[in-house]
């Protein structure tokens, strides 16, 4: 029981397809950050396609995109983040880390 | 939000090093069953190679043995598993049967 740690992969299902990851969450706010996916999968040293499948999947499992291409205004357009790819960024990082609160506690009572 | 499901994976580490997932947890309840681990990673699919290495490895990593070779007696020897073999199996099933069930709260919470 020494030295005992817990590790923990969450990932949520959508449909019981597989929807959002710590992969897919990364790529989500490396988006948000570059402002495209060709600068975000590189910062995350991912292939594009990989990266733009991806995104492709997430946004037809989703009931609505989470991810949008923006057209022309004064920046010249680009791909950013809607309010359901917020939300769902949100979602997965609440369950992440009350998991891990729940895992940590689990730990210590087991190894009063 | 409708139709999502929260997906996970839990292992323990000891020393930081991958000690037991679902799959080990599966091979030594079927080392129970089968009294070998030649029949158990038959029963399982699994190779026999495989089977032994993650024995093997689960064996180092742990304080005492988890799965012990027994020789001679009526029965003519077998494997088997020890009391810390049987407890190790308990700690994990102890900490994903929780983990699922918070889970499950955690998804009826957000869902209200």
């Amino acid at each position: 029981m020494d030295n005992i740690t817990i590790g923990n992969k969450l990932w949520l299902e959508k449909n019981g397809q597989f929807f959002l990851g710590k992969g897919r969450v990364e790529l989500l706010k490396a988006i948000v950050i570059c402002g495209s996916i060709s600068a975000a999968a590189k910062s995350m040293k991912m292939s594009y396609k990989k990266a733009w499948a991806a995104v492709d999947d997430m946004n037809s499992i989703s009931d609505s995109p989470l991810v949008i291409r923006t057209t022309g205004g004064r920046g010249g357009g680009g791909t950013s983040i809607t309010e359901a790819g917020k939300e769902a960024i949100e979602l997965y990082e609440h369950f992440e880390s009350n998991a891990s609160a729940f895992l940590d506690d689990e730990l210590k009572i087991v190894q009063q």
